[in-house]
């Protein structure tokens, strides 16, 4: 097992050569002389990308900087890597829009909250992948949701990003004018989750299409906002049509994410997981140690499929 | 000095009767048994809301957890408030998705970056404030942005928040459905920052309409993101129509800011500091300390604003 752990970790990433690798879709790049990527507060001038970086195989990312810390210190243990998984150091501690923490071939990052908190995050990390020449890297974010006819605790794999009205669409504006990109994700990483899911106990799963809004309450069809004007019924309606259209679980992300990793030719994945069923109410009112448990289950998933992927699980 | 002080410190919020309240504009909040604030970590049945925030009468937000922290500690030293100002505790520690710190009669909170995180944040102060029954409260948005035709430190007070066709509205989706929202901010509060901001050495103010997008680099019209369809001319051509139309500075939250404040009655401002010229460039390129003393730049004014209503100057 070590060889190929090891080769992975290694600056070896020219061994690659034949694989797929991060397209950024921007001719400028190539001819600045310095690229500062300011959120990270990391710069091509000022850090060698290609050694920090070259060997990166998997980027993890998620909306809480210390759910992706202690991600980081899982996957730490479970690639059984030489060090102490306290020490991992935030390698963007010059900032505090994000944290990031590598581990091995894995990255972890944290994204805030809402679409264009990610989109900041996804432009900065596409084109560090790009500065430092990785190739074949598998992205997913793993997040928390509401769930849409699910009990607490089901992990959702995304199979279609969808918005507000169902539609696998992201709308992005470019200089005042609204374009619109396709959300399709990896299918090939999703059938490869939904069958590793199988093999563990204890981590209920399913595939549906997953509604990413930009707004937790009003979009979402909260009741306990601070403003609110429509009725548990018409609540309850707008939660069935989106379960008719195939929805199974709500974040605030997915289509961007979905969208610029399409663009970009990066192999996506998105796995959430419901922390209650919104047909039964809003707040969210587990414990925490309950909601803790739920929160581990996307990594218990993702770090089974990297170690599979690595040749650490027959 | 002092008793005006006191008076805005204690719990004495009885005493503002006749002030204007903050208004939730949702009548099942009035009926729930229990509120959890979940992105705050706190709730009406775990924390006397009235006791801890009943005195609030001025509430600082901005993007950056650290930024939010350093205003704490600047206006504990501005109002020369007993104590040490590095003991100031976060009151959300049970959670990392937003910072608060408490300052006498100043709420300081991080929101993050973008609309969909603000908004969070906002649904959740406005029912902390009124579950505080806080009165007469003045809510500012304290932030960084690019300037449009303007040297890099100026700060702007925000005159109309405004979308990226430069239009003063709010598009909010609703179970579906997109409303529009006004985004008018408070005048009379614009106005006596603007006239401060001449009071006080080396500040350079103006006041102009905000653009709100929903992204840092295409929406912003940057070419240096890991997407980037158009050309510099196009894009200079896009940030003159953005001049033309009153647009002095672009951010990611303040039409949602606006709108939400508007709805609940709260007076509210948006004051931005730009830390370029996008006519210039898009890379954030000042150095460390150059940025840092930008950011002071809205935390001074804002600082100064709180002082002259507590009547602490003249």
């Amino acid at each position: 097992m070590a060889p190929i752990l090891l080769n992975c970790m290694g600056n070896e990433h020219k061994d690659y050569i034949d694989e797929s690798p991060v397209h950024v879709k921007n001719p400028n790049l190539f001819t600045m002389e310095e690229d500062i990527l300011y959120h990270f507060s990391l710069g091509t001038k000022t850090h060698n990308l290609p050694e920090m970086f070259g060997d990166i195989k998997f980027v993890c990312v998620g909306g809480s900087a210390n759910r992706m810390k202690s991600f980081a210190q899982f996957i730490h243990k479970e690639l059984a890597l030489p060090g102490n998984s306290d020490d991992i150091l935030d390698i963007c501690e010059g900032t505090d829009r994000y944290c990031m923490y590598k581990v091995g071939p894995v990255l972890s990052i944290s994204h805030g909250m809402g679409v264009p908190s990610i989109s900041i995050m996804l432009h900065e990390l596409i084109k560090l992948l790009h500065h430092a020449q990785c190739r074949d890297v598998v992205l997913f974010r793993l997040g928390t949701s509401g769930g849409v006819g699910l009990p607490a605790g089901t992990v959702v794999i995304t199979d279609k990003a969808v918005d507000y009205s169902f539609q696998a669409k992201f709308e992005q504006v470019v200089l005042g004018k609204v374009i619109i990109r396709s959300t399709e994700l990896d299918e090939g990483v999703s059938s490869e989750l939904l069958k590793y899911s199988k093999e563990i106990p204890n981590l209920p799963t399913v595939i549906g299409n997953t509604m990413c809004t930009h707004d937790f309450y009003e979009g979402q069809g909260r009741l306990d906002g601070a403003l609110c004007s429509f009725s548990h019924e018409e609540k309850l309606e707008y939660l069935r049509k989106a379960y008719d259209a195939g929805v199974r679980n709500i974040e605030m992300e997915s289509t961007v994410f979905a969208a610029m990793c399409k663009v970009c030719g990066i192999k996506a994945a998105v796995i959430c997981v419901a922390l209650l069923n919104r047909f039964e109410g809003d707040q969210i009112t587990s414990s925490h140690d309950v909601l803790v448990e739920y929160q581990q289950r996307p990594q218990i998933l993702v770090s089974y499929f990297i170690k599979k992927r690595l040749g650490l699980i027959a």
